[in-house]
């Protein structure tokens, strides 16, 4: 049995309390906010706690999940609690990855705990496609494609242009793109042509759609790089279409093997996720298992992915592993 | 450096000696055959031995790569080679699968060396998509499907009937299924409903086709449960348009989530490959290198695909995966 933590109760929390309660081996114990515990309606039987607590707690929780943000909650939260217990984290800041890991392994390695970091699809299964593709096809070229799906930064970024009430951008990979990379190609290809983004967005009354639509086009970083549209809908049906936070892609890399590189060889890694925080919360799920065999196992600091043999994912034992899904 | 060795050489000793020349780290040393050494052109410098000289060439190899066949050779083979040498095979026959790990993994204690067994796409990179996608999505269900691509053993089959002078055989997955099971349906599938085959024979001068056709389809085991196509054709086409041994096909789990399991997720591995048997060697090398490392740190005993942490796989260190493929 392994009993689990919930550091923040958003919709990764959530997610952590539905993928707990389908692994018979998990243990939800206790959820961490820092609002007030008593204003907290939760769906499971967890008790809550003020995320002061967590020392308090550090003998009856064996893995704590981290469902903060990575722009200021994790670089600081993750390196504080791996002192009282194994914990994981999906740290999604690819350019910090290297000095989040050096703090989070320092604080690990000082009070005997694992410390998983950037866990879930990108980083996380996404990073493994690519590590297991690229250690086989040596001579090759990486292609990651992400969505059809919801991109909450970039949807927060048009939620803050003045006249902008509600809206909701989706990462689109260009199809002619996808399909040249699938077929062997190893096509190079601009940030435009690989994907394109859609923002519907809720106007408030009497704003000027113009100049909204053309400061979400230019807008640097976010838009300004893409074949950006933008559709003015009502509240009405934003609420209706596009309540959900579906999101996938794909992470395909060919290679060429043999006498003169004549054969290609396509691998392709693909996800279709109708919640995107549900489907991270099971990754997580898995490798905090991971997270407290390798505890008990006498390893400590901090860890990705790559680190975890993939057998210590599964519930079930290695010898039903070899027999069923070898 | 690792320094390599093959035992036998067919499609696949020649694939892991062009697999081989595309890692810096990797040096083929040695291959060994069961015919007269002297008889033997190979595509290396490596040097050509007698298959009973193995022991006499233990300090020099630091892996050995079996690549002989599954039904009689690798059961006896692979344990004995693992007394001398760390080795990876790509043993395939699932229902012994259990069998053969124990009597390698006696032998590999014993001789504190490493034996990895069914190493290649399926059993290998397959059965890893099938664990990860098991351990997240806890709720679902795995499909399989092979093709489009040629099965030797199917090919092979259809060389034994009376009259056929030459054959290859394609294993063909059925669209409506893929797209089903990709479309989260979760379908349940008969054998014929997931997979056709298509047959093209090179009839003997005289023979009767239309007997041929009929043993074919009617074989059991073989072809008797599918939809199979003949197609007689000459043995120039055969030369022509029936050459290369491609091979692919995909891993996918769809599992459901969330309150009132509302939310579906589809999990693929896909792979299309010019060449199994080259595409095979890249994975048996990148398990050479893990083999190796484990080795050196201390590890011995039988090993899977499902034992070992990713990033031993990799050429390049840690820092740099963390950097680059996270």
């Amino acid at each position: 049995m392994t009993r689990l933590g919930i550091l923040g109760y958003g919709n990764l929390g959530r997610g952590i309390e539905f993928a707990a309660a389908q692994n018979s081996d998990m243990e939800l114990k206790a959820v961490f906010t820092r609002r007030d515990p008593k204003t907290l309606t939760i769906n499971s039987n967890a008790k809550v706690y003020s995320a002061s607590d967590l020392a308090a707690l550090k003998d009856e929780i064996d893995v704590l999940i981290m469902c903060g943000g990575s722009a200021t909650d994790l670089p600081q939260q993750t390196p504080e609690a791996v002192k009282y217990f194994n914990v994981v984290d999906s740290f999604d800041t690819h350019a910090r990855i290297p000095e989040h890991f050096k703090n989070v392994d320092e604080a690990a390695k000082k009070s005997g705990k694992i410390g998983f970091i950037s866990v879930g699809w990108d980083p996380g299964m996404f990073s493994l496609a690519r590590l297991y593709s690229n250690a086989i096809l040596v001579d090759g070229a990486d292609y990651t494609f992400w969505g059809r799906g919801v991109s909450q930064g970039h949807s927060d970024a048009v939620r803050r242009i003045e006249g902008v009430q509600d809206a909701r951008q989706y990462t689109v990979p260009v199809p002619e793109a996808v399909a040249s990379v699938r077929n062997g190609e190893m096509p190079t290809l601009t940030t435009a042509q690989k994907h394109t983004r859609e923002c519907y967005v809720v106007a408030k009354e009497g704003a000027d759609k113009a100049r909204i639509e053309n400061e979400i086009k230019t807008m640097p970083n976010y838009f300004a790089d893409y074949n950006t549209t933008v559709h003015f809908i009502s509240q009405e049906e934003m609420d209706r279409d596009h309540k959900g936070l579906p999101h996938g892609g794909s992470v395909i890399r060919t290679g060429k093997t043999g006498a003169g590189n004549a054969h290609t060889h396509t691998i392709e890694y693909s996800l279709k996720l109708d919640s995107n925080p549900e489907f991270t919360s099971c990754v997580l799920v898995a490798f905090a298992r991971a997270a407290h065999r390798m505890n008990l196992a006498g390893m400590t600091g901090a860890k990705t992915v790559f680190d975890v043999p993939p057998i210590m994912l599964l519930k079930d034992d290695p010898d039903f592993a070899r027999a069923h899904l070898l």
